[in-house]
């Protein structure tokens, strides 16, 4: 019996998962001793280009990054914990939501820092929009 | 005669307006050889962040990044020349719209490539939202 | 009925696994297109920090890097998949083995690409070694 | 009529100038909290090599770096403020001057923090100097 | 009279000797205000390939990274200079230890801080493994 | 029989004497594939900081950087092996000469590529300029 799209989708959404965790270090810090929002957003972008890369497995590039809010400073000495999962999943686009978590070091304390949505489309090699799965 | 508030935001509009420009070199490009997406989202979120100090001289942060385009990849070996200007004045809070132009190095030739808006807050010394004036 | 110190041991080493996911793009690589071994290194340092401060929730340095191997050349243009995760549990002392895999952007092809073991020692406010748990 | 090559001239260093802000955060700094010097020269080499190329709009490069002068330390958490503007035109060669201001981020206090000169040619596709009109 | 393999192995040793000193400024510490082990380990695996590179004069690739110490946090504010030295030399593969010192600014007080042997074999054009020398 | 200044200088000047190599990777070129100048004078600044501490062991400061020639481009895929010396010693200043000479991976041929000199003093607890010695 055949898989659906449907489920195809589903298991592609599961195993396109991606996290990365970084140390937010004097080098990523603003002189608040915050973590600075251009490395946030840029950690975000690499964690929302593999999510989508992993659900395609063809060339993606963003189109557009949608409303993005900053809901909590990230301290220096702590953990941003980034996860991406596709949201949602058209013919020749998807949606990535990537999330950013503060992590405490030296307690289990989690808090939701950073949201935001990317959409981005998958290109064939002619460089011409092409289906995501 | 007194400057009215109009006047005072507009000139100060005037005075914060802000120019960063970057060579696209190896340390800023994927793998195809443009500029990676997220330092130019960093760039963007460090001129967003100086025109809107520039415009308060208070200390400022982003609450949002509104719905941000990338139109054009920028090749390596241009220039990126990232425009930002304050664009929508409130009590507490303002928008400043930022702009990447890929300048070609061998020819006149610009064109629009990433645009977006961030929303930012002025903050006292408590740590609370105040006047951007 | 009380949790045994094996039982929060196999506990407290779930909740530490560490995974941190990397674009290979050039600013990482050598001249031969290769993942620089430094910043091979460097990215297993920083997960080998994160999973051993989360297994103890304290202040964890470094003693020593234990035999790493590099079995593969890291290509531009891939991913590097570093997971951390505890081994060996001491009573002042833990061991985390990180490794890093490479994930092929365009299959789902993954393979082992180097792995090693940090000894890593808690710390007090003083500066004195502390049991890990 | 014809416009003559000083007129040209004009025309071109008005066109080259060229701004490039920067945020003095931890990641710039020497461990005096002041901007570190070669990362000053660094901005510099940088705006003097986009302003020379967008006046000739050929390949460029630095044959030396006159006399710099650090005049004051730029202090962690304001602004450099980068200015690059061509002084002198010859046939193959010409000058840029390359200043850079401290912009205070709480105040409009600007003062000029270093300044140097750097020569550069213009080369043609077979690496021989040309004319940089 | 011809020289020997053992004088030969000598001579390229002294020649090979390897020496890079950095500053510890805020881009390479971590939290705590001492050098990141992971840049530590970037450093030195910078020195170990030119160590063996020097030796070789041929493709040097890493295979391995034997126990490294880390005897001693080095502070921020203070030179780390790392030095490489060859000292086993096999047909194909050689060894390069590699050392830290923590040397103060205002003192003439250094102190060994990491230690580590890199084993390198040298890689023909058909990126097989070929003699060292 | 005491030590002349002349005699102290001399020593100390042998012993500050001061070496950095770098790897011309992809992470410090320009998009001709040679090393980026700002990247050159960020190098060079770092080890003329590193003599003049290591002469004086006191607090220094760059004043001026002199005539700097760049010879030749530095190509991507060699090294750049860095020497500071102390030339010239004041009461209050010092004068430290840097150099970058390229060196080949694959044989033994070196070549000056860039010089300069920098000015540098020394400062006390104060702020004030004090003797270098």
């Amino acid at each position: 019996m055949e898989q659906t799209r449907e489920q195809e989708i589903q298991e592609r959404i599961q195993l396109s998962e991606t996290k990365m965790i970084k140390c937010v270090f004097p080098d990523t810090t603003n002189h608040y001793n915050t973590l600075f929002g251009g490395t946030a957003l840029n950690w975000m972008d690499e964690v929302a280009f593999i999510t989508a890369t992993r659900f395609s497995r063809k060339k993606m590039v963003t189109v557009s990054l949608d409303k993005t809010d900053f809901q909590k400073p990230i301290p220096g000495g702590s953990f941003a914990d980034i996860h991406g999962i596709v949201t949602q999943v058209g013919n020749k686009s998807l949606k990535v939501q990537v999330q950013i978590f503060i992590e405490q070091m030296y307690s289990n304390k989690r808090e939701l820092a950073v949201s935001g949505t990317f959409s981005m489309v998958a290109l064939n090699e002619q460089g011409k929009t092409t289906s995501v799965i």
